[in-house]
């Protein structure tokens, strides 16, 4: 009889290590609960599956360090032995904030960053603000050439006499569409006074709200969210190592990680088993936990063997297995050395880590060693399940691919370029965007979609991203698009093109 | 040891909630079952998990109000005290359903249609018929516009002597393309005998069948299928509660909502967490029968907080929450008043609810005033999660949003019409299809597919169809490629349009 | 108390049917063990969670003939009584292996094969091997045709002084595009001796390494990667069953089943109740393990009514309940007879088993009395859930799609021909592959990607892709695309396409 119920409790291992009671709640946060149970009551009981609310800071650091979830060495004052809940979130670094205001006499503020949170987990907040997310608002804002590319996005068209104009893009456009995910930056505007249950109120009114974008500007001056990833109210370890957390982001023909994964070996295992996973265990053991990678396993989470082994440190720079930038730039390269990456300037003069031509503009890049150094982390992962003869197999036809890729993109370049030259379009020498007219967002495809794609499909592993579906197919087929939209173009009378106008 | 056990039970909050023994079976049933069980051996098995095999009528009627899943005050005549099996859904209505024949000595009809099941539940029968969804076979097909775009995608061209030319779509393909979701006529062409296990028999042949399309016209005259949602024969309200079967007809391109959602912060939830959610439970308690919405969440469960407190409304019209309809037209525009949208025409005649320019024909659609109040039964939703600072935002964004993809369409929609002035494409100044020609398709994809993304990009907060994912980037791109098509296009010797001969 | 218990039970019927002590390891496979077990701890932990370590190939002929999973009569010899372990598969059958080397006083091999597997599953590697999916390499790569689409789409191209040319396509490209799913072949070219911390060993290198695709040339001759779709190391028959596992090569735009799959009803009701099925029991009980079919349910399983009626008999040809060829070829025909499609020849000498018009190359086609038997072994597992009527309409209708797309695809066919005719496109008789120039593509896309998905979406009822979604959208918008093309090119001063110059 006690067999079987052992028996089906071990079948439980995925359920959350601490269950039963949770830790005693701060009076403070008791008070918010007493109004929000009924005002919100979707988050409320959101949190009360929570970690936050099952253990304290002081139950959590009698944990051996392995199994730890914190990275401090004693709790926060005054936060040792309550579960952390409203109040420790949303009240404790109020000062800092320059959206906190008088909330039924709590200093309160509405958004919680990197800076609150690092209060319990300091490690991980640092290593995020070397990660290149956290730069991800500025990184793009401030670039001037990814400036005009939103631009011309999110820019509204018009077409008057004949003629396309398209105006820059405003702030709410750009909240929704790019920044959705970069950040915005979240600014108190105004204030207002507002009729509610609980009688008239006043709350701030925000600017770039609401948004949870990986490198938002928050109003205490840190940078990034942590709920892009550990997603309220439960901030779930669960969700965070399940790659659909990912692809809130990394799904878009621009990212396709989440695409290419799901047709890859290690995404069929997931989808196929991960019911029977435990996505709950610090340290993540391999083989005993989970049986084949997701995004948080090879870029992220602290994994062990089962004989307690580290096999990967825990990290949230995440760029620190990776070796070359793969993403988002005309050209694959040696990822850069600082998340900053507005400080970059090629040889030209440009804010690229690529020179037109593909070379990389070294000087702003990691060096050989430290891309090895990251390989090498990288294939520790891997070489838990893998021989090195399929490792390394791996990583050559991975490398090619890097090669092959930039090639494919240097001769659509090298299309564009002759557009520019005989007039079909307008480039820099024009002054123009590089990104409005139709040949050039077919070359933006040919980088930003194609070869971006093949490349994930290389590293990943999933066949049909590296064939069809996004993939060489369109990356050939697109070049040949280009140069006949250049042979059309270039019979007619030889008009500028209608963007001149442009305002961009 | 009994504690242990029951908090394993408490695990499984998600287990049907009537378990153990069935419903008694009503002796008509029992001689179904009798044959069917060996001659289709699945259907039979799967009615046998269903809440209709688990209880009885009167059984449910004893539930709180709140609880309850059938909306009449007493049970049907004949059916309160036994289970709902084949006989009750397949015989008892037979009368006035044309497809009903004799099945030893059953007076059988094969489609089960919404005034079947609005024996037990008449409410949800009725709000759907003020569904527009309910209307869907007809305000396609009887749309001169619309049915003339139906026959440019599914009709088949050939091209003899360089002239393309297109034949009208004809009922098969239609039946598996737009009709599939729309629904068919589902019709008795004729009655054939055929040598079955049990003999000869005979039994009807249809036209228009298989279909369980959310407008099929039945044949007793309803219209309509439960179970294009309600899948047979478990009619699982966990089924229709998941956003998959949304996704039967709402995930292509023209209709993004479900990939939309997929990438929301909310589809994330969904995904990674909701195996532990609730999908029985009626009401569906906000935190802790879930924690993050699907689609039912916010079109048509009946929600309350943990304490009881009524938060939305079960709702079978869906669209009574919903104050603008952002699809399947050139322009969003405020909601129709009417399901039946044939009844529209706009100033210039046409069965649009704008004109070509975007202006809405108010008198066929809701007012400012009710436009307001499906937005406050929404914004309920929303709140019991977020602040109304939270919610503000987001819709401030929304109705941003409708305009500048209004404004990107109008853009589109002048690049066309110039091309109809200069007679690079044939317009309805030529009695021609505006579907049919290369330009035209691309006006479509404008509206149809990229504004529709984008839209519903804002409203669900998925950002990556916001900017890339068939978002504002193609939004941005196809504008470009319009007029770059007019361009070629008028330097020609000026011919007409191949589709001259065209018969549609 | 107990009557609790076995309720929960009843509930894990989807728990792996063997449990508790697993079979008694093999003295040569505890060798193995002793180290992998932390130099590759994860593929260690996965085999112990695996059947074949669960269960003696003695034990496993001990069930009833219906519930077995291997097909021998005996055990083979020396395997009877322990679990198949490392050991069993890596170095049984090494004298036939290529790639079998000195490990720690083990001849191991590497690349574990269908030959291999066969050792118990003798009948499933039979199967198999008449299969079009193990002549997947040689079909793709012996096949002129195709060999020259393959070099059009992984072959880098390069624009210099105004031209565009292309080389052929390298191996490494190669293998992780067409031949990632279609099997590569692998050969040992080297050995090499690395540092490891078991001190210095010798490893082999192989060429086309990694790779598990379905036509996979194998070092000891055979065909095929029993892998693909039972994943190492548990080669779980659960998730052969699932779709997932089929998704890793049939999702793209050419072969989108998955994709179709999905947006079905039985897609449908397999995302939302999938959970609560019995992906483990053999035989496969429809109704009661499962109430949708997965593919494999049509296409591979063994699979009874509860009565133990046989409805389906287990297949790994897979192709032998499947009468028309819907994909990859430019028509749809009736399946090729011989696994081995490079026999076959059109009347024009070409490698296809249509003409250019869609004629069928008859001679190495089925007949049309083997079409009726496979379909009408294919309605059986219809039956099941489905009345005559309900199939029959369905298989009307897809027989119609057949024709339909084909008659598009002769359509796009013909705009192609009068292009190479008037010298726009360099076709056969310029002796030009006709698959590198943008019109080509095009027409590629149209029976590759469209008409593909089409009938896809006609044969399994997933309606998007048969209206918009990569099906008759685009399918009727490619042609009007491809007319416009060509009244551009002609336009032009007759220059001959620029690939003139091309070396495929």
């Amino acid at each position: 009889m006690k067999s079987l119920v052992f028996l089906l409790l071990g079948l439980f291992a995925f359920v959350p290590v601490v269950m039963g009671a949770n830790a005693p709640i701060s009076e403070e946060t008791e008070k918010c609960i007493d109004c929000h149970s009924s005002v919100t009551p979707g988050i409320v009981a959101d949190w009360q599956k929570s970690q936050h609310a099952k253990i304290s800071p002081a139950q959590a650091l009698k944990r051996p360090r392995l199994e730890r979830r914190i990275s401090v060495d004693e709790a926060p004052k005054g936060m040792a032995d309550h579960s952390i809940g409203c109040a420790e979130c949303h009240t404790m670094k109020s000062k800092g904030h320059k959206d906190s205001f008088d909330h039924n006499d709590f200093n309160v503020h509405v958004v919680v960053t990197p800076k609150d949170c690092s209060s319990c987990h300091p490690v991980e907040a640092n290593q995020y603000g070397k990660n290149l997310m956290s730069h991800a608002y500025g990184n793009l804002q401030h670039n001037t050439l990814y400036r005009s590319l939103v631009n011309s996005v999110n820019g509204v068209q018009s077409f008057e006499e004949g003629r396309l104009t398209q105006r820059p893009a405003d702030a709410s456009t750009d909240a929704e569409s790019c920044f959705y995910c970069h950040g915005t930056i979240v600014k108190v505007k105004d204030m207002e006074t507002r009729e509610t249950d609980q009688g008239e109120m006043t709350f701030p009114v925000f600017a770039g709200w609401p948004n949870h974008g990986v490198g938002r500007v928050n109003p205490d001056g840190s940078m990034g969210s942590c709920g892009a990833c550990h997603s309220r109210h439960q901030f779930a370890i669960e969700m965070a190592r399940k790659p659909y957390t990912c692809s809130e982001c990394h799904k878009g023909p621009d990212v396709p990680a989440f695409k290419v994964y799901e047709v890859s070996k290690h995404g069929n295992i997931f989808s196929s088993q991960s019911r029977s996973w435990d996505f709950h265990s610090v340290p993540w053991i391999v083989g005993r936990d989970f049986n084949a990678p997701t995004c948080a396993t090879c870029h992220v989470s602290l994994m062990t063997s089962g004989e307690g082994e580290v096999i990967a440190e825990r990290t949230h720079q995440m760029n620190d297995r990776i070796p070359t930038r793969l993403m988002g730039l005309i050209y694959a390269h040696p990822h850069p050395t600082s998340p900053d990456t507005t400080i970059i300037r090629n040889k030209a003069g440009l804010p690229l880590a690529t020179e037109l031509d593909g070379k990389p503009a070294n000087k702003y890049l990691i060096s050989k060693e430290e891309q090895d150094k990251r390989q090498q982390e990288m294939e520790r992962v891997c070489l838990s399940c893998h021989s090195q003869t399929w490792v390394g197999g791996q990583f050559a036809r991975f490398e090619h691919t890097i090669k092959t890729t930039n090639a494919m993109t240097l001769t659509a370049t090298k299309v564009l370029m002759s557009a520019w030259e005989k007039g079909a379009a307008r480039g820099m020498a024009q002054k123009d965007s590089i990104f409005n007219e139709a040949i050039e967002k077919k070359w933006v495809e040919q980088w930003l979609f194609y070869a971006n794609t093949v490349r994930y499909a290389s590293a990943m592993m999933g066949a049909d991203y590296g064939a069809f579906a996004n993939g060489r197919w369109y990356m050939s087929k697109n070049i040949q698009e280009m140069r006949d939209w250049l042979e059309f173009k270039l019979r007619g009378p030889g008009k500028r093109s209608i963007q001149e106008e442009n305002g961009q």
